[in-house]
């Protein structure tokens, strides 16, 4: 089984630097990292002692692994200026199958980190669960040994799985964060602190820990208290607003029996 | 200034047994405990030392203080019945006006509990921000001193004030909930560990410490990739979840100018 241990990333966004800060920390050298931005290449190179490139073509052949970090609708472009045959490729996203790959490599699969990586963080404190799948289960093996030493919570999935996982972090984040912001509007224009706020919403995940979210649920929807919900639609300053409140109050009764 | 010693609370459910739980361990004296069930008055006085009562003509005129811990829609009927005028009164409601306590006593208020109390937390554990307000200046500095004692998170919010937070911790903690349900049942489906999700959840409710959630929104709807929004509608098992994505990433898109 190859042991790997030199790195190429290719990529200088958010994930390819979280990467990067992972991989050498954990011993691995990183031969060279790509961007179409020589800029970018060079800032992340530098922390790291790899080669900057901003053209794929000079991809050297000496590494282990080429990790292709990149933005999902850009993957196919850079692909396609690829020369040289891959010794180990894989992707970092959530959206793309592992297919794309498969042209390049005849060892390829994917180590996707169902986190959000940003610049905010310090990447210390993130706690990074790897999703893996290999094209065959010598990769996948190879690969379940290389992000065993990058996190300590990593699980096979398969491209089904993985959509489903994007697309339930869609729900869990990104529309989580919107109704913070829906709430933080409505605070905001009474001038009330957000802080207020917090231990409710850290208790609301808390306890999907030791329940499911449907047990857990609570609120005027789900008492199917109808005074309530339509005292808080008349408050609410928007159509559209209304209209979030309606549908998810509306699936809340409907999940509960009411 | 009236300094609050002993307290009279008027309900057995969450909330009272909370309210219960926390003036005992800071050394108030619980007099009686009203429940329409005897049987929850007797087992919650028990643990207080106080007297149970299941009819509210039988309230007792010596408390300084009687707090009215009652589901939203049976306060009036509740009050309709009482037959003494009160020391001090105030009700626990985030919908409530603390005007219908005013048929009832000079001294009237609200100390409203902006948390999420169910037998689920140990009581030791809940961190609970306390609102409060007092029908004239001295009442609310009578309740203000008396929250400090109960609370490190005491707020003096009007009623708008309070009734706008009902609404946003609608949005921030029972709908963020109906959001975590979807996800859940999305891996439950594909077997995957809802643990996986934790993490991001975690990352996504802590960025809202150190920026606003306006900020802080990422995923595929902040950035317009209008490919994995048509993808994911495409997952979706239900005509009802096709139209919540729809509606929430259409108000993220339009939040962000897309």
């Amino acid at each position: 089984m190859i042991d790997i241990k030199t790195v190429t990333i290719v990529g200088a966004g958010n994930v390819a630097s979280w990467f990067a800060f992972i991989l050498a920390k954990n011993g691995f050298l990183i031969n060279q990292i790509y961007s179409r931005s020589i800029s970018n290449a060079n800032e992340l190179s530098a922390k790291y002692s790899a080669e900057p490139i901003d053209d794929i073509k000079k991809l050297s052949p000496n590494s282990d692994l080429y990790l292709f970090a990149l933005k999902d609708d850009v993957y196919l472009e850079v692909l396609d200026e690829l020369s040289i045959p891959l010794t180990f490729a894989v992707h970092t996203s959530g959206f793309n199958s592992k297919e794309i790959l498969s042209r390049y490599s005849k060892c390829f699969g994917v180590v996707y980190p169902c986190q959000t990586i940003s610049k905010t963080f310090s990447f210390n404190e993130l706690v990074v669960p790897l999703c893996v799948e290999g094209n065959n289960s010598d990769s996948e093996n190879i690969l379940l040994n290389f992000a065993a030493k990058l996190s300590d919570n990593v699980k096979i999935l398969d491209e089904q799985q993985r959509f489903s996982l994007h697309l339930a972090a869609v729900f869990a984040s990104n529309f989580t964060n919107a109704m913070y912001d829906i709430a933080f509007t409505i605070l905001e224009e009474k001038k009330i602190h957000w802080e207020m706020l917090l231990p409710l919403l850290q208790c609301t995940l808390d306890k999907t820990k030791t329940m499911s979210p449907q047990q857990a649920q609570t609120g005027p929807a789900k008492r199917g208290d109808a005074l309530i919900l339509q005292r808080h639609i008349e408050q609410l300053p928007t159509k559209e607003l209304e209209q979030i409140y309606q549908l998810l109050s509306d699936f809340i009764q409907k999940r509960n029996g009411k």
